[in-house]
């Protein structure tokens, strides 16, 4: 008899592999045995998949009893939605604590709610490039010929079948080994939670020596040593991409309107249109390709109000700042995807590119193929990475509070200055002019003088009013712009940790294993040589962050401080102006 | 059987020859004929006196009806209570329709509540000076040698009688005619208000001819014409008193303390001492002897925290606008109080003038004797009078709601920047430097000078709030301070009008008894004549309430404006202090 249980709390699934449950069905269990907190099952309509141990009661043939208590406020069926402004680092962090509140299982939640993939955007269904990214009618790219402005030349680079580590010289024994390696890797456990950010970015399937592709010479991406650590080689071939003021455009004689904006790359000097969508469909692809990347978010799908100024406005800030970051890092800036969108001008050549990006192989697991260390690279403690990644842990989780609070705060300030402090001053405005008006009855000739300058002195307090409620757009608005960016780098990185815990897990368990002659020691090296990539590219990651963090609020901060000292100047001008209004008085 | 009536309402009384009654009390009324609004009688307790006629009904024998309906609002026991910071002018002005509230009553009510004769006051009881002012020991003061830093020499003064007329020529003949004219105005209707402005400074039986006393040289006022009519002539000596800040004294061995206030007038340049009872004892001085001056109030009386620092300051700060009207004015910085409580430092000499200043002869009707206008001086139209008072009272109408608007305007805004603006910045300033103690944890090398910068930016910020906040003492309490001082002057106007008003209507008066051979016209033309004296005072005083009214809010302003500047400034040098810090981040 198949082992049973009786769901006490309705369960919405959120994530693949998760199945929804209703309070009191009665499920069909895979095992008893939870997987960090979740059990496999059928539910009653026969979907089979995870849902949380504690949601169920398992029956074992005793009668029902009264029905339980309702589910603690966290355990709701909105427990899923993660808090709006920020992610909880603490939680993402912990795997083992995490199912409860189903985080774990949200790999890169957008915390202003980024969803990548769900086909809810704007004009997403029209026509030019509507086809699935599965098309079977589509004949496969011609490399080199498909990217008339491309980033580097297909036709030049060296393909080659590579696996586990880059640094080691690519050829078919290397291939061979690795590909031994993966299949005789089951000596080496599996993590059970397949939906863990270590097992979905591929992390595991490399670790394991799983991983195989074909790696060019253009993909190749070095870690280098750096003065505080490994670091991205640089781009070679840095670039910077414009992004002009959006235009509304329609097409189907009116019918159909969209947004495009048109970037124009510094590298090739060739502008190109875009649309959200194109943003929307790279993002994902940026997404998949890279495990221990922190892709910058693009703002947020909206369903309504998409022609609204407003919301094109922000909308574009948005972007611009992506484009700076895109553009700023050493690998996302070398991605075909990032150039094909960046430089294709003919849209056969973008659908054809299109699929080619989607088609491919170097992604996830295979991605890590396509890192190289500099020969003759320490192998890295891991106790050492470990100590470095709580050190990064706690320096997230306070730029995360900090940039909440700053966030906050400046919004508060913004709406304060628009509502509370262009109100006062304009009051202080209207009762100086209110004064000078009454004292205008007074038919006195020499008073005239005064009762201009103090007309004059009102129209200057309401005009400062009318300042400060203007102003945050020139300081705050931008500080807090690039506070949303951080906020959407803060929480990419909980799920790059787990990638590299992860490995630094398998590289224990593989020493255990050979300690105890479960597995050859030859295997372990392996293991940890390819965790060591993990480390050298996590590190080099958290590197480009502080170094990008350290220039965008140096030049924000200084931006915002110039905007300040710029009004206040504004404001005394105004003031001097009105002062020399009673030397005639 | 005499006339009774029972007061329907509780009346409390608030002015000399008011009594009060209790609801449902039985009266003996005088007369069943109001006089304005008001009847005279004796209440149960056998006190005589005024009261609202509409508080009673006559009693004619009927029987008890039943209770009357509750008073209206503003008649209810609260309604002698001024509006606090601004009189009401639509009131005072109307004569008529004031006894209801019970303000015609009210001479020179301040706002702000200056009594100016209660004995209530902080240590007005001491030995110095607490005889009364009736004392019957004190010798007759010596003229001159009294006064030895006194500000015009008596000796060399002649005194002379006059009466009626201050342009006539003086004279025993002037006299008699004015004293025949006192005894013989019995023609000439008295009003029925014996309470009413006109009435109690005298403006009445000066206009009447009913004034009489010895008016010396140095006391004679002249008001001159000027551009925009007449004006009070300047003071020939002029001079300003400055006020140090006041220490606190004690004696009795330190049983008993009190403030005490060094005053340096320029014309005398000899230091005395005073203290807030002898500035209190003055101004009572001043309410009696000038009927048509608007008399600059003196700082509120206040029983409990007389030695707290703020109140101390406030106190000092309204003594120096209070010693600033003294001096600018024409009339009031020659008065002879005045120029005693300037100038006399001797205690024996102190107690002589003040008696000899308590029993001055030439105030209220007299006082009008003093008053002398050029030879050949045209008899003022009272129809044009009467159009400048209205113009006058249009205008102190709108000044005093302009005047009531920015004062509470002022002060909400030093309210919001001491409470609301300070903690926006502050909040902004701490957030700052929470995300820059945040960005310490990433011990990276290169983000040492970010770090520094953002804590020094955070304290700027915070400092700037500190600066808001601290802010209005330098610009917005002295703009209400300036406020203050001419809320007492509006409050004042109103019964100055009145006993113009009440001349006015004495001419009138006079002509008709002419027309239909009641008077002789000469005596019509001599009510004529001193009413016109009334006028060019009247009309001198106004000019001068806009001259220093013009002088004031000018260089308030000025000030004003100036130290927002100064402060824009200020906060602008932080900023940028602030953002030479990430020149070296």
């Amino acid at each position: 008899m198949a082992l049973r249980a009786r769901a006490l709390y309705d369960f919405r699934a959120e994530n693949p592999g998760e199945v929804s449950l209703r309070e009191s069905e009665v499920l069909s269990l895979c095992s008893e045995q939870d997987i960090e907190g979740w059990l496999e099952g059928l539910n009653s309509r026969g979907e089979r998949g995870l849902f949380p141990a504690s949601y169920v009661e398992v029956l074992r043939g005793e009668p029902a009893g009264p029905p339980p208590p309702p589910p603690p406020a966290l355990g709701d069926s909105r427990y899923a939605n993660l808090p709006s402004g920020g992610y909880e680092p603490a939680q993402p962090f912990q795997s083992a604590a995490a199912p409860q509140l189903g985080l774990a299982f949200q790999p890169r939640a957008p915390p202003g709610g980024y969803p990548a993939s769900q086909p809810s955007d704007d004009d997403w269904d029209d026509e030019w490039d509507d086809s699935s990214s599965t098309a079977a009618d589509e004949p496969a790219a011609q490399p080199g010929g498909s990217y008339p402005g491309g980033y580097h030349d297909y036709e030049g680079s060296s393909r080659y079948r590579v696996s586990t580590r880059s640094d080691m010289p690519p050829g078919p024994s290397s291939l061979a080994s690795s590909q031994a390696a993966g299949k005789g890797s089951a000596t080496v456990s599996r993590n059970l939670n397949r939906f863990s950010a270590f097992v979905k970015s591929g992390g595991e399937a490399f670790v394991l020596g799983e991983a195989a592709g074909f790696v060019r010479d253009g993909d190749k991406l070095c870690v280098v040593p750096g003065a505080e650590g490994p670091e991205w080689q640089e781009n070679p071939y840095p670039f910077r991409c414009s992004i002009d003021e959006p235009t509304k455009q329609t097409k189907f004689k009116g019918m159909k309107s969209y947004i495009s904006y048109r970037l124009l790359p510094s590298h090739t000097g060739l502008q190109v249109h875009r649309r959200y969508k194109h943003f929307d469909w790279l993002y994902a692809r940026l997404l998949d390709k890279f495990p221990v990347v922190s892709v910058p978010r693009i703002p947020e799908k909206q369903a309504t109000g998409r022609f609204e100024e407003d919301f094109i406005s922000k909308r574009k800030k948005g972007l611009v700042w992506w484009m700076e970051h895109m553009c700023s890092h050493p690998v996302l800036a070398r991605c075909d995807a990032f150039q094909h969108f960046l430089s294709c001008t003919d849209e056969k050549a973008w659908k054809q590119g299109k699929r080619k990006c989607e088609r491919d192989e170097m992604v996830g697991a295979n991605f890590f193929l396509t890192l190289s260390l500099p020969p003759g690279s320490p192998v890295l403690e891991p106790h050492d990475v470990d100590g470095r990644l709580d050190g990064f842990k706690v320096f997230t989780k306070r730029m995360d509070e900090g940039v909440l609070q700053l966030s906050q705060t400046a919004g508060e300030f913004a709406r304060k200055q628009a509502a509370g402090f262009k109100k006062e001053y304009q009051k202080v405005g209207q009762a100086v002019r209110g004064l000078g008006q009454a004292f205008e009855m007074d038919h006195m000739v020499f008073s005239a003088g005064l009762n201009r300058a103090m007309a004059f002195t009102g129209e200057a307090y309401e005009a400062i009013g009318e300042m400060f409620a203007e102003q945050p757009r020139q300081d705050l608005d931008p500080i807090m712009d690039l506070l949303a960016v951080y906020q959407g780098h803060l929480a990419n990185f909980p799920d790059i940790i787990h990638v590299q815990r992860g490995a630094l897990t398998k590289v224990r368990e593989s020493k255990k294993q050979v300690e105890e002659g479960k597995l050859e020691l030859q295997k372990a090296g392996e293991i940890q040589e390819r965790c060591n990539v993990i480390s050298y590219a996590t590190l080099a990651e958290i590197h480009h962050f502080h170094k990008i963090r350290v220039r965008d609020f140096k030049s924000q901060m200084q931006h915002f401080l110039q905007q300040q000292i710029c009004f206040f100047q504004k404001v005394t001008l105004k003031l001097e102006e009105a002062l020399q209004k009673y030397d005639a008085a």
